[in-house]
């Protein structure tokens, strides 16, 4: 296989950037994650990659339920705050303030919309852990365009 | 849970649209598909959903191999030919033209790209059927930007 043509063409595929929130007990996480797709209508299953060892990954595993925020197009920013871990204080990462879904999840106050998920399946053969999750929850917080990993400039696939 | 606001919030996640297609002997099938994520680096994997009991998507499942052909932006009217069953005559599609892969799945010659994969796992939950592919054989064909959903108009989730 020509190593490049692969990375160019997975490139190709466009993908949104979310924030993906998960708890354990009180512990939250949060973590930027674009491997995302929904996988049937009824039951609504989303399938979603996220990156295998990794604290937010684990506790998902651990407690499997997570919550994916939706950006609107214009917050790169607030995206790039979660490529890396950000603490909790009180109910805020850092600057970024959220509520608690009914399952306990963050939810992000400027996202446009959640939606919540058990997970029900997942498959574990690559540096990604692929989650199946149930949409058992879900919000709509304002009316916008969703962000894109286009719009951001960053690439992430390949 | 709200269902309007479930399916809102799943339609603000960002897609392409691709022909995916697939072959078991010499018979060959294409379906339009956008639920279409990476799922891993190493190995590349991809998690792709695709409706389950439809003649392409058993095929795929009989066969375990598929081949996702990456649309231009502008080609919104050749996706669509593939919204339906299309009958193979000789090396077209209708009037689509391809060439087969070396695992004999039709690279459609107007695709900006594609990647082939082999099935390695599939989940059997919903009303889609997921399965995941470590890719195989990638080509890009040209330079170009691919085509979103978003561009077509069309909404395939909720």
């Amino acid at each position: 296989m020509d190593e490049q043509a692969k990375k160019t063409a997975l490139r190709m595929i466009p993908y949104g950037l979310f924030v993906v929130s998960t708890r354990e007990g009180d512990t939250v996480n949060a973590f930027a994650a674009n491997w995302l797709t929904q996988a049937s209508f009824a039951p609504p299953l989303v399938a979603m990659a996220a990156k295998a060892g990794q604290a937010g990954t684990n506790m998902l595993e651990s407690s499997g339920v997570f919550c994916v925020n939706v950006l609107e197009s214009g917050q790169t920013q607030l995206a790039t705050k979660f490529f890396s871990p950000m603490e909790r204080v009180g109910n805020k990462f850092g600057d970024v303030e959220f509520k608690l879904s009914a399952n306990g999840c963050p939810i992000l106050n400027d996202a446009l919309a959640f939606f919540e998920c058990r997970v029900v399946d997942k498959v574990t053969r690559g540096d990604h852990t692929v989650f199946i999750g149930e949409v058992i929850e879900a919000g709509v917080q304002r009316e916008g365009e969703p962000l894109t990993l286009a719009e951001t400039g960053f690439k992430y696939g390949g």
